[in-house]
């Protein structure tokens, strides 16, 4: 809970002195497979767990692995994957330094947010706070009138309390947090708000949702002329208003104050040319009508999703959130990034596949009990990704990088 | 050109009553050897090209096929790949019947998919057509008053048939199309919407539009107090109400009539059920303040992007658009998905890489003069993903599938 | 409470077959005095209150009526003023039939929706229903950084519950109903939901907030290093996202089921013309961009905002909602609207200003108790409003419509 | 033009020095008769026009005035006015110092507008220009499918050029600038552009377009299965994306730099802490999921519409755009706002009522060739409410100021 996070503010201060930042990493941009095992080596040193899917070594020979993944099954596509790092991170769950994989094929963006992540350590860290959670699933029922309409939410509300043990017998994870009602005309639509535990959990709110719908169609005195489990409410694998502002999955900020030193020696450019850059760009967002206003966190979500086992679509709805930099009186730069719709798991989904598991557990966010701490690293690898792409806009630097890194195709 | 594409219309109809569907490929959900080889062959005979990488015949060993797509390597992410089809698809550069990749760890994905493409293949194929194209760059200009900017524009505007010169000295593809100027107060952004020939194009528009930036800059009589390449407006990487008005990459639109019997048959359910289920639906989408209103474009575009080296960051802009079944005078539905944000490339990017090659060549879209073509299909896809997914609501059967074909983790 | 809606259906059912509609008002679109005479006294009769100042029987003299509305006073516009109805309602609060006061200077406004009126008229009437309701004052606090942030929540939290006290001390009428906290980065908005009586209440929930923040700058352990009272986040005066998908004032909703021969008679269409213009229509909005889709909300708002002394600069706000139409199986209309964002009150503001108060009492709605009834009132109203524009378009006749009633200056 | 407009820049500064503000209007909050008569012989100087129904002089005894303008008339419905200036403005049209009359009954606005003219008025004058007009109306046709649409295209885009025949047949001052065609699935929009003279435009668009319609169907070879004028994209009475993004009515900038000085004088606080709000209330509109980001402008524009005889009603569609406050290196501070959807007329629709021909006449805005001119004091205004208001919340006045002017009805 964000209301706790004060006691970690100290502890933050004490971990910023005692490390280097550029030689944990081989960070060559040219690819080999020496550079690669060197990469592989500082990593699976940190965490002491052994890569081999990752970097070929082993092949995927047990099928049966990926029952409930795929159907039509016709091999597996395979995905360039580069990792950044050490990125420092103070949150409630995620203390300390991550080495994070990123899945593209998008020349320099690797790079752009490993230098954000380098900025970010210089200055101590990246704060990162999950500040609410909640997975929707929201049926819609069509009544004759709303006088029909009425008469069944006159039995529906003091049947609520009840639901909490029909999601029980349906999944062990799962819990109701909250059911609101929404009427347009003589259409109810219910939202039913989840916490899923460590899984993403669109399924499971699915199953939960179908069970509670044919209870009340079943006990309910009024029965609507027909209901769907879903009635494209939810927000599920789109940007919407609704989850922007609420939240979907996990809601979770991240914030860093750099100093006027950092910013010149690892971004090439001032605290207020960043700020004023972002004032620009903040009011280009607001022009083209985007939900929220941020830079490109498609980006590091599409390669973070990717390279751990996330629903890759959820991309769609994960990639809206505010940016917000301010150069303050200090002459520091201020920056934070807020994702109210970060839907990550750690268990389910993709996470146990093969080269998706190993990606995770390069961080410690394999399994049960790790969802938090992904989603506050997934915020603080935003956050840096954020800093580097308005460092080069403001700098004047990002054609050149594109030039440099991308492919020659022009 | 749409207005070349009645032509299309009779030819459309000699397809249909030639074929089966179900005895092409083996579609067992279960996952074994024998079925992805036999689905390889089957799609192999097709193209008449190898496929060796994707099914783990070939090693990736040549790492430098990866320069320019990835920095800081540790090797590569592999994703479980399905195939669906044949999709038959009536379009301008897009005709006959195509088995389609699909990349995802979201079981039940495929089968719909390919559901939805049985439906479409018995109903004679879905039409499917390029309406516009364009991608943007907006740099912005800050001046210091009204006044000022209103003296650069007053020198821009006769210079601007110019910049098509300084496009053709820095890519042998883009092609300037429009610019057209936005003023805010003392900012000035430039929209300048380019052709990129079959790359999706975001890095050859920058770079065109940086040389032009710096051409102004240098020749202007008037110098604004700062500029940025890109002022966040062009919609890159985001869901924008400017782009989805309007277009960003291809435009592209597809529509089938699928006959009362073949809804029945495929998709369980009748036409009129899944128009009601349409409405609700899109009423639902209205309510959650989304950009446009569909079913779920995130997760075919997701997996398409993601099999054929597309940039899976794009798909919080390309999932966006309108779906809409209606229910006609004659009892069939007719259905229709308009996609205005399709950036999607065949040469470029993550194409040339070893799977992602295959997969665009098992459509017979690798390479130069296939990008309209390949979104075609794509557009037919989606069609596909949106009646099943919505035939599935309509029917109250959304649950149960996922049920069966999901993972076991509630 | 919309549950308890239900006993009213059947009441709903005597009322219709008892009246006539077009005997009850002279409704000639011509204009002069004995017109508007009889018009007065029809509107008299019902209400047993005397009109003079509308009609200029009676001057403005005493200046002083217009302390707290005005400053630096020049005088009196004059608005054109006509009347519909019988409007008849069936809601929990407004009952019966009613003359509505609609004040604008664009032909054609009155007329079409005095024929809407008719047409529901016929049709037994319309259901409308406040189905929530809620004004909110949004603070916000800048933080030094996250950890501060969350000391401050960590003390706020459990001092919720008094804020009701200060809230008592502050206004007769407001009653806060929910407080929530929405982080950003540094940035703490606190959401407070009220409720205001009969008033509109703005300015009550910002003199309710302000104490309230006061409380909290003196109590706190923690101090921001800014707040202001309002952050830019209640929608006040403006279309957003989330007014529209919560509440913001009243959210009413309003149906209707309008027989086959009454579309025809008086709509001069039929129920599947105006269902296939809908369904266009709705499609039109989606590409536009709108918050909602709708019609012409903003035309019977401003007229009756105009009239009745509500705010006129909230139409940006309550011009937002759905309106659905939909041919059923029986060859009927079913027509709703749903307004999420209707703030109006019959106390304070502009109400008691001399034509204002008639226009109110016309309609039984001066004074306390009477929000909830103007509100059902105005969703009847906007209810005809939509039908009659929607069969306008259908037929073809918006265009003669306007050619006809509006002024000749083309 | 826009591009023009750089020698209006020097002009600008010499107007600031010779004149005062604060005793040209008696401006006394107490409304009293004696006021009212001062302040209406101030501005009757100004103009030379005589004020004679605002201020109850003359009555309306001719009721034929009221032709085209109501139906079923009942009276007039009387609304507060003040006036507040003079309100000082460098643009293309308008130049000079203006007397605004706001129609309202909400206490605290007009001193608010005041106060902002007045910090406006020291710093010399907001510079104000028209970047673009065009007023939209946007027909529908619905084809049996795509090929059926494709080949209505290939009929329509060389017939394009005569359709300006048809508007001149049609309307002595509408000219069509632009047609772009909108394809969704077998739907077709049109968006005809046009401008429209110094008329708001709305029915003159809507019979041009039905005029060409018709030629439409008489003459296309293939005819679509139905066609309505509008299609609800136009954004008519509505706030929308595509109108926010591109024009309706007029866009208009208006900017203004503040010293320091005239921050601490009349607007109590000082340009850092204007900015600092400006940029917290930003967010907030953004995580409101507003349409732009502004803080009041309904409160300006209804106030203005009203006294004016605009179509109050596009308060629903104006009231959206951008407004920026920045505190520049020099310590000042600099602001702007953009309107573009400022939908406004000084011929037809209600300007040529009494009291509104009073108002606009006030302004030497009444007739042919004033709207551009309006359009730019209207900007004037809402940046001088803008910064007011902007002050009064960064200052913690906002309260107070409504506790004292507003109504006592706590």
């Amino acid at each position: 809970m964000i209301s706790q996070y004060g006691e970690h503010l100290h502890e933050k201060n004490n971990v910023l002195t005692e490390k280097g930042f550029s030689n944990r990493l081989n960070t060559d941009t040219r690819i080999n497979a020496k550079g690669r095992d060197e990469r592989i080596t500082a990593v699976e040193s940190v965490t002491g767990k052994k890569i081999n899917f990752l970097n070929g070594r082993h092949a995927l020979n047990d099928l049966s692995l990926l029952e409930g993944n795929i159907e039509n099954y016709i091999g597996m596509t395979s995905v360039p994957t580069g990792v950044i790092g050490p990125v420092l991170v103070t949150g409630i769950d995620a203390h300390g330094e991550f080495y994070v994989p990123l899945a593209t094929s998008e020349g320099a963006l690797v790079a752009s947010f490993h230098r954000g992540a380098k900025a970010c350590y210089l200055a101590g860290g990246a704060s990162a706070v999950c500040t609410n959670e909640a997975v929707q699933r929201c049926p819609v029922f069509k009544f004759e009138n709303l006088a029909a309409l009425g008469g069944f939410l006159a039995w529906l509300f003091p049947n609520i309390d009840g639901f909490s043990d029909i999601v029980a017998q349906n999944s062990r994870y799962a819990k109701l947090l909250d059911v609101k009602a929404n009427i347009e005309g003589n259409h109810l639509t219910l939202v039913f708000d989840y916490q899923t535990g460590d899984a993403s959990g669109q399924n499971m709110v699915t199953l939960c949702t179908d069970a509670i719908c044919r209870y009340i169609m079943e006990h309910s005195p009024v029965k609507p002329l027909s209901w769907y489990v879903e009635g494209n409410f939810s927000g599920d694998k789109k940007a919407t208003a609704v989850s922007f502002t609420h939240v979907r999955g996990k809601k979770v900020t991240a914030e860093i104050a750099l100093p006027k030193q950092v910013v010149a020696d690892v971004l090439k450019t001032t605290p207020q040319a960043i700020a004023d850059y972002w004032c620009a760009s903040t009011i280009g967002a607001i022009q083209s009508g985007a939900i929220g206003a941020q830079g490109h966190y498609a980006n590091g979500l599409a390669a973070l999703f990717l390279a751990t086992g996330q629903d890759v679509a959820c991309v769609a709805e994960a990639a809206t959130g505010i940016t917000r930099m301010e150069c303050g009186a200090t002459g520091d730069l201020y920056a934070s990034i807020t994702l109210p719709n970060l839907i990550v798991g750690t268990v389910g989904g993709g996470t146990g596949l093969p080269t998706q598991r190993e990606c995770l557990e390069m961080m410690d966010c394999y399994g049960p009990g790790k969802a938090n701490k992904f989603a506050e690293i997934c915020a603080a690898v935003l956050l840096a990704g954020e800093l580097s792409i308005a460092a080069a806009l403001a700098a004047g630097h990002f054609s050149a990088a594109h030039k440099n890194l991308g492919r020659k195709t022009q």
